[in-house]
């Protein structure tokens, strides 16, 4: 037994493929020294055809207890009929909801060598390094009343947005803690102009601001002139903080800005457990991918970074992150490119595993 | 009295300046035997000023009884400070709800003249044309309960999401009748894999197409895809229509790509009245930009070519319409420009006012 556990959820698509060479990295620091224990279950359409549920609450019970979850992704056409209780997703937010995963981490982070796959300006985008923190567990995802019913003759459908003030200061705290750590700027994102739970959100985050990190530039904007000024100068911000809905929204924006998803990693964190370390989850952004899965076309290099950020900040391992890191850009610096990137004069088309073989020979 | 009645609301910040260049227009065409019965009123800051309400109830009355309402802007930094119920956005979500505009239609053209300004690629957003259809009058703007109350020691934001049945149906209609007009496309976007509103949404969509529009592609997607598509490649899309938080973010996103938002004019469409012309409000997509106010930058285009949208949908006009959109081209071509489009060589600098005398002599 190490003093380090995983549980690998690899879930569905190409899930499995991109963790394989996870798999690998976490394989060569057993080698250094720096051991994890590995436990790996289902999730998503692939508990669901073992279980009959995207969960199991056995694996719910395996994530509650160790230091860090990594996922792979979850989802696929073949699910799509299922009803809404037991699609591949719910188990992926029961994950969340049930850890608490209350600030989602999702760094928008532009590769030198990858700039001409955005389809914005070379100028607008290149060297961008944004990160976007979403809140994860409360919101309309999680709000009630919620369902459809009927009202005469009508179907209704409703949701219901909902944010407690301590809800909402302590993603602010998240945001404020690593925008300390870069460029010391939040930007905060709502509709306070239309929706009260919008104004809540902007008074909180000014007051978290005003009495714990005065010290941090902040500032508010409307997240539709949010999402306007992501495209248009992506570059103004450093730290973005803003709630569940918004979050997904402007965080897949933020993402596809950079022109290369299956770069981008995320992780999802909460309280600290008695260890010190808090809870996490970590998966890459990029979803299942249906339609490429088993063929050694995905990239793994965004579930690679993601374990990169549980060896920062679940294993307060930042060498050793860094030493991942570098090996990936030392790869693509090398013109090594998965289907997703190729096109580029000058580059080597390589396979999924081969994308992991040479990260691994990198380190 | 003509047959032709309009309610001109001219608003806040650069509202009055590019609302001056229109009633050019206006006024050309009543010497072309086109006339139109023009009243003028307040709304937003404006009226807020005037009478301590951001849309008195006798403007509210004129707006239910003109044939189409002319908005210019609502909205600056002096009102910010005011309590949520008389902020000058309530004077334009009075009118929509009241008038029951319940189709909003914001169309993302990029004009080739101007497609350099674009922070986008420019073969990416080259002769872009998309028509977003967002739900005006429901969801989560409207939806009670709504409202900041406190909980033990704690306060607590709520806002509703709520659509019915005939809500959705109604606004996909419009979007169906419009793509047969355009590309016969349509994309529904919603997030049906996380909100019941959005299964009710996509479900009702989809019976709607089946049972009436069989001829016209229809396409799903979740909003937050829709917001990665819509950046990496916009011309995908022909329609797309979705609700109105989502809507507001997306309409501004597509905007935003087009590189120009003093371009874009929008219309909003309610039931026909007695007249058979539909209520209708006409405004252009730009906010009310307090920082230039008053100095001739504004570019009047856009409010111009929201004019033109009145002459297509509500006066079935659509030659005229065509009119003022080749005026519009054809003194781009010529080079002229407003501040906010400077920059390109072999260009002339013009002022608001430069720019509307320019469109009436091409007419
Ligand atoms: C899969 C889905 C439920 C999820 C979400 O909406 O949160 C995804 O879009 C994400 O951003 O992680
Ligand atoms: C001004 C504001 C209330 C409005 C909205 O949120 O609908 C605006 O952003 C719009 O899109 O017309």
């Amino acid at each position: 037994m190490t003093n380090r556990s995983l549980l690998i959820l690899p879930g569905d698509g190409i899930g499995p493929e991109v963790m394989a060479e996870v798999r690998k990295i976490i394989d060569w620091f057993g080698t250094q020294g720096i051991a994890f224990d590995v436990s790996e279950d289902l999730v998503g359409g692939a508990a669901y055809d073992a279980h009959g549920t995207p969960l199991h609450d056995d694996t719910m019970a395996k994530a509650q207890e160790v230091d860090a979850v990594l996922l792979g992704a979850v989802g696929g056409p073949k699910y799509d009929v299922l009803d809404f209780s037991v699609k591949p997703e719910r188990g992926l937010l029961r994950l969340r909801k049930e850890m608490d995963l209350y600030a989602n981490l999702r760094p928008a982070q532009c590769f030198d060598a990858l700039a001409d796959f955005s389809s914005l300006k070379k100028d607008v985008v290149a060297g961008l390094d944004i990160m976007i923190v979403r809140e994860l567990t409360s919101g309309v995802y999680f709000g009630e009343p919620r369902g459809i019913h009927k009202e005469g003759n009508e179907r209704v459908g409703i949701n219901t947005q909902r944010y407690t003030e301590s809800e909402i200061a302590r993603v602010a705290r998240s945001a404020f803690e690593l925008a300390r750590k870069r460029g010391n700027k939040v930007c905060s994102m709502e509709k306070a102009n239309v929706m009260e739970s919008g104004i809540l959100w902007r008074d909180v985050v000014q007051e978290v601001h005003d009495a714990e990190y005065p010290d941090v530039e902040l500032s508010h904007m409307y997240a539709d002139a949010g999402a306007m000024q992501l495209t248009r100068w992506p570059k103004q911000f450093d730290v973005i903080v803003t709630d569940n809905l918004f979050g997904d929204l402007l965080s897949d924006l933020a993402a596809m800005l950079t022109g290369s998803l299956g770069m981008l990693p995320s992780a999802s964190l909460g309280a600290p457990m008695a260890n010190g370390r808090p809870k996490a989850l970590y998966e890459p952004v990029h979803g299942s991918a249906p339609d490429i899965a088993g063929q050694g076309k995905a990239n793994p290099i965004a579930c690679i970074l993601s374990f990169a950020m549980a060896l920062r900040y679940s294993f307060d391992l930042g060498d050793a992150a860094d030493k991942v890191e570098k090996a990936v850009e030392a790869v693509l610096a090398d013109g090594l490119r998965t289907a997703d990137l190729l096109g580029e004069e000058g580059t080597t088309p390589v396979s999924t595993a081969e994308m992991g073989d040479a990260i691994v020979a990198k380190l």
